[in-house]
């Protein structure tokens, strides 16, 4: 087996704000063979995700920032093209964090077969993989879903918004959505939702969600932050719970960002707002797995790709998550 | 039996912003002999406490708003002066809410009758009473202190917040406190705080806890908001547990209030933010009970009261709490 060429994304500057394309670069490196132990995967399917953005920045966090130079971590799907390992054959499809390239060789050990049950692979990037991992621990560990429950979602289109919405109506809740635009206020009326918010038509978060919910919430599950959480808060009743999964309007944020006024509100209500990362309860992976692929079996959970093509676009799609334009899950197709 | 003259201190109007003497009406009622089952009371002590601020808002909250030209509400202790009910003699020391005022008669079934235990009868209104009470919930249950955690305290030199230091000090915990003023400082070093923060003197609350705790909090107390919360979020390890009881700071807010503009922190280092009201944990009170009389006849938790004189200076009294001029639990002794 000779050296392939393998293009990839790289962290060329720390973005000041809104990312653009001049903080990436397009590489090519030559591949060699796959050593001792080790396997050449060809992804197929890289996936965009908001929390990247906070790898961007030069700080302490939960997961190391990317480096200048290098190329961007992330999940990805790719097949096995060779393999110096007997646990990996060629035609397997595997799951890996190494993200923004074609090509590349690593130990089996570090790579995750998957078997897709008859899904599509990059339903692995979304509704079966991370995303949709996080919206289950989100709604049932950490805002503690239970029956009945009037749950507020938002960026409810989402990869992660729009499985928090099927979950909570397979549980038997109320849910509203907010999200910008008539297709994807479309999506959320196919998929369920019971109110549907277009926050880009609503210059009153607060009165829309009044409406929406006459006798408060009792779940918010937050990926946006802003006027959002605030509108949460208000329209939250007594013990009202808040998983906090992202905020991604203060992802970009360059000057002093403008917290919730309201907080105050969550003394005398009784609320508790709850930050998670999903990494930290993979234990619950087997039950997840269990639970989606049946929901997907029985047409209960739905999903929305929006797939551009080619490592060379990978930059472009990222953007498109801050500006709102992707439906449902943010892919890019490699191969 | 003859009527009695009691003074009693009447919400004149609505204060907005911090409230002054203007809010607040003195008036004189004749009360007259108590009627079948009920008793009579002559207050001893009345407690002005934060919370009653948000009860002079028209707005809909966990209890009901004081109404214009009705005397106030609030805890008291008082001596039966005369009874028609069994349960309760003359002599006899109650735990009433039936707040600003001198007399009252009320049914024996509506008082609480207190065993002092040797105590002073003012302590049931702060280190026995709802502020001890309210320092064990936060820290106890809704914090889920843990020996061996760095604790944060703002307002630690108050009724609620000195009962916090000192609980935390015999659980085994490193204590900051923050309070303002010389006097607070010394007294929050007598009871045993670690660091202490005069906030008055510190410009920067974040770089003070950096320094206070170099390896972050594991718990913060809040009872004032503002800087004090950014501070508490900037310096929270991953996983820290924050009790909101309070924010006094925003309490006399007239304009937009200013949110924590760092709570997108509460995401990547999974913080728990809970909000919590003492009077939906008094299932807690024999618990609390039991442990504080042995804590106080051990010599572990000591107080300190700041007393004003007369009903006609409760309201003066009141106001002290926003200026931080109270040291420990705020008190009127009315006989």
């Amino acid at each position: 087996m000779s050296t392939t060429v393998s293009r990839e994304i790289r962290l060329k500057s720390r973005p000041v704000g809104t990312p653009t394309a001049a903080a990436f670069d397009l590489a090519s490196v030559e591949v060699p063979a796959p050593g001792p132990g080790e396997v050449q995967v060809r992804n197929l399917w890289m996936s965009v995700d908001p929390y990247m953005r906070g790898r961007m920045y030069d700080r302490p966090s939960y997961v190391p920032p990317f480096q200048i130079g290098e190329a961007l971590q992330g999940g990805a799907i790719g097949e096995v093209t060779a393999s110096n390992d007997p646990a990996l054959k060629p035609g397997d499809i595997v799951s890996t964090m190494f993200g923004w390239r074609e090509v590349f060789n690593a130990p089996a050990a570090a790579l995750q077969k998957i078997d897709t049950h008859g899904l599509p692979p990059q339903a692995f990037l979304g509704v079966a993989g991370m995303p949709g991992l996080t919206a289950y621990v989100g709604l049932l560990k950490i805002a503690a879903l239970k029956p009945g429950d009037v749950v507020f979602v938002s960026a409810a289109a989402g990869a992660v918004g729009s499985v928090v919405c099927q979950i909570a109506k397979i549980k038997g809740c109320t849910v509203i959505g907010s999200a910008g635009g008539d297709d994807k206020a479309a999506f959320l009326r196919e998929i369920g939702v019971d109110h549907v918010i277009d926050y880009k038509k609503t210059p009153d978060l607060t009165k829309a969600l009044a409406e929406a919910a006459p006798r408060g919430i009792d779940v918010y599950f937050e990926n946006v932050g802003g006027a959002h959480l605030e509108a949460a808060l208000n329209a939250a009743r007594p013990f009202a719970r808040f998983a906090l999964c992202g905020m991604i309007s203060q992802y970009n944020e360059t000057g002093e960002a403008k917290g919730p006024g309201n907080i105050i509100l969550a003394v005398g209500k009784s609320l508790r707002l709850e930050g998670f990362i999903v990494s930290n309860h993979f234990d619950m992976m087997p039950a997840f797995v269990k639970d989606m692929s049946g929901w997907i079996a029985e047409g209960k959970v739905k999903w929305r790709e929006t797939v551009d093509v080619g490592v060379e676009n990978a930059p472009a799609a990222f953007i498109k998550l801050f500006n709102g334009e992707n439906l449902g899950k943010m892919l890019v197709k490699l191969a």
